[in-house]
């Protein structure tokens, strides 16, 4: 039975139409209208139409780039939309006719890594996305945690550095300062002295070996290492899944990664470690987590 | 229907007959043996031969302080017992002819503070407890956090110090060498000018508002508070519960904590926070916690 996933993020609504396996069957996209929340619904209206051939069923799954109430009906606010306080859940349910199951969207990232991806047979398993900022989310023993107030996994928020550079979120020295493709871009344009250098110039400079380059992407591995370093004491997770557009640079960033982690992580020497491994679903990770969340809320569970 | 919960410290094990509604009906207590661990469960018999009536049933609940794997059957190692990789389910199943259910100590400690003490109607705690380090458990929806590998809830080792101070774990700038016990006394030594300072004069220097004394606590509360700070983005307690010895100073210890907390959370303005209670179990929640646990093994669960 295919479900329907929905991905809204800050630039671009993404439409899937998903399988029970995970395989994306019908896939299509909007630009985002941030500042115009009826657009938004009118959107995922359209998409829900082009990508659904009428074999889909039940509740539609939509993930959000935004900060949920616990029972993820209505959202907070959003960094990067004009939601402030806003019932996602019942205005798309009106427009739609069909009942939503909404979740914030690193963590359908996340449960789609769990259930289809890099995280599958985890015991516990944390996702860390470094992208615009870094984003995160828990699972432990089938279960997505959410906390007590529906904001669980917001993982690029622990501080690393106190007195650091400031934050969106207010704090000083957030991991996601240190170790987000944003930070991954200021410091190789300090390194390379290119004001202007784009992501794909600096994947060139990365093909071609160049070191400054390297020590840029260097520095946020250290980052990301320390971070898990501090952060594996709390869920003690037996896989750490790294996504987000850093990770495309491959398989071998999972590698530096954890060597980092290991350096800052002592007690690694007297016990088992969590596994680094990069994400294997990409962009599609959202709709995918989205359409299996809604396809569980409906059923008998795992 | 009762249980015995037990409680092997570094100097002390605990014994009580627990009842379901986390009563401790009889109690008895033994001097550890850290260097024998065969004197360890010959202790542990007696302790369950004294406090048993013949009532209790089933499966006996025992918190260590120590490491486990993932099944709790065996200890990793202890940081004051002399257990390494130690089957202590077997041993002790063998000696008492009953099945034993163990689990960490503080992790026990946690259960019963969510069940029966201050975090009694979270949907996700966090417990921490300043002693002789910073121990902690998580608790999310009902179900204690255990990790991938057992070692969930070691929140006394996120770092708050880059390069700071050496912990015991092989680290630097862990929360516990700021925010323990053991941190409180080592500043109070300073400021007071008093190398030889018990706890019991340090708090009768609080008691007669010495500022050098309440220097040193607001200190520790600080650090404290900036741990949570960090803490609360991985999984979103609702409620925060302190517990150990120092918490022992009252319920002014979790609001000087709140109040730094709020300080180093400056999400704090746009989003609902956990509170922060003082723990109410007192050195008895490792007994409760571990009887209790056992006696959800068995049954039903919640």
């Amino acid at each position: 039975m295919d479900r329907v996933g929905i991905d809204i993020g800050g630039t671009k609504i993404a439409g899937a139409r998903v399988d029970a396996d995970g395989v994306c069957l019908a896939s299509a996209s909007r630009a985002t209208t941030p500042e115009s929340a009826s657009g938004i619904v009118q959107a995922v209206a359209e998409l829900v139409a082009e990508v659904d051939d009428g074999a889909a069923e039940g509740a539609i799954g939509v993930a959000v780039a935004a900060f949920l109430d616990r029972e993820r009906r209505r959202i907070f606010f959003s960094p990067n939309i004009h939601w402030s306080d806003y019932p996602i859940a019942d205005e798309l349910e009106q427009v739609l006719g069909r009942p939503v199951v909404v979740e914030n969207d690193a963590n359908a990232a996340g449960w789609a890594e769990y259930r289809f991806g890099a995280g599958q047979g985890a015991h516990s398993m944390m996702m860390l996305t470094m992208g615009t900022g870094v984003g995160g989310a828990l699972v432990d023993e089938g279960r997505l945690l959410r906390g007590g107030f529906g904001a669980a996994g917001e993982l690029g928020h622990i501080v690393i550095e106190p007195g650091g550079l400031l934050c969106g979120c207010g704090n000083r020295g957030c991991l996601e300062q240190y170790a987000s493709g944003t930070a991954l871009m200021r410091i190789a344009r300090e390194r390379l002295g290119e004001p202007e250098l784009t992501p794909d110039s600096l994947a060139a400079y990365l093909g071609a070996g160049d070191s400054r380059a390297h020590e840029a992407l260097d520095a946020v591995c250290d980052a990301m290492g320390r971070g898990i370093a501090s952060l594996v004491v709390t869920t003690d997770p037996d896989v750490v899944v790294i996504g987000g557009g850093v990770a495309r640079a491959g398989e071998d960033l999972a590698d530096r990664i954890y060597e980092r982690y290991l350096q800052h992580y002592p007690a690694s020497s007297r016990r088992p470690v969590a596994k680094v491994l990069v994400a294997r679903l990409g962009n599609t990770a959202g709709v995918i987590g989205a359409a299996d969340l809604a396809r569980l809320a409906a059923g008998p569970g795992l």
